[in-house]
């Protein structure tokens, strides 16, 4: 990495971080500036606009994304397991210490869902690969044998998607260790529901 | 109602709408005066701060939701088709013309979360007496035999939660018939899992 790309990563974890209090829209460029003790045309230089900069905090979350709940759940073995993996690092992801105000997708999700541009078309594009890939995990599984034939696994994807995006609010509602317990006995459930019949 | 009464009412139908696409921390009283034409000063007549005004929002919220989703639910017979109206209806809100940019409750459970304060203590406080109203529904359920005798009435209420939730985002990111066709597959999955067995 140059000087340049790793002051912009830097930056782009705290942009981050800020966002999932803030909001997208509340990340201004004055705003991060203050935060990361530069100058506002530091960042102008690097971003050029609030809708640039929006952009690239949801490319940087993708990318942790995929390196925190994706990559370490396609490492486990074909199947339930690996079904199982994606929503338990779902769910570590709305924990993270480097998203205080929840997970950037729900917060992202609710600021831009009726505001087209480019960063809500990125924000519906990865979340519609988000689902494909749960689902496309649970036709594995199906393949298998963990998950019955006539499994719906484009449904079985939105239900986990619920589920996970329940626990997101209900953690703030009631105890987290309340929350977390009623999600994975809703993930629990939903398995059970897909599982094979044993032979 | 006096004329006070009708001004401020009229105003707090605006400012609903107009939260439930800026969201609560966007609704300034500058930007409802500009709204509604009316003066910045004649609105700090009625609400004197912008704390006070979202949680103004949310009582108006609060009692349309009362209002358009559990009364008329209570009015269904006992047991499961008033569990079955309670989502319903709910699915309906998300959906109302006076709410543009979707459910309030989620728009606000976004912003207010990490933010103490008697909004975010009003709107918390209304979340779980709703999440308590449909796990009571389901307890009359129980009752009625409609639903099994070891059915968790509270994680029924918590998916159920999580279920509507999802289609908050789901019809955002998918076809809203989509996203409503798995939302309802979901509920009626639950239900069946509810249900009593036939005697």
């Amino acid at each position: 990495m140059t000087k340049g790309d790793e002051t912009r990563s830097a930056v782009l974890g705290s942009a981050l971080s800020l966002a999932s209090s803030v909001g997208l829209e509340g990340l201004t460029i004055g705003k991060l500036a203050e935060h990361v003790g530069m100058s506002k045309s530091g960042l102008f230089a690097h971003f050029s606009s609030k809708e640039n900069l929006q952009v690239a905090v949801l490319e940087e979350a993708i990318a942790r994304f995929v390196t925190l709940v994706v990559s370490p759940a396609l490492k486990q073995p074909r199947g339930e397991p690996r079904v199982r993996a994606l929503f338990e690092n779902w769910l570590a992801w709305s924990r993270a210490d480097f998203l205080p105000g929840g997970c950037i997708f729900v917060v992202a999700g609710v600021e831009l869902d009726d505001r087209p541009g480019p960063a809500r078309d990125r924000l519906m594009a990865s979340l519609k690969d988000w689902v494909d890939a749960i689902a496309h995990a649970a036709r594995i599984a199906v393949e298998e044998k963990h998950f019955r034939a006539d499994l719906d696994c484009d449904q079985l994807a939105h239900e986990t998607f619920s589920i996970a995006y329940g626990y997101h609010f209900l953690r703030t509602v009631f105890a987290p260790a309340d929350a977390e317990r009623r999600t994975q006995t809703a993930f629990e459930r939903l398995l059970l529901d897909a599982r094979a019949p044993r032979p």
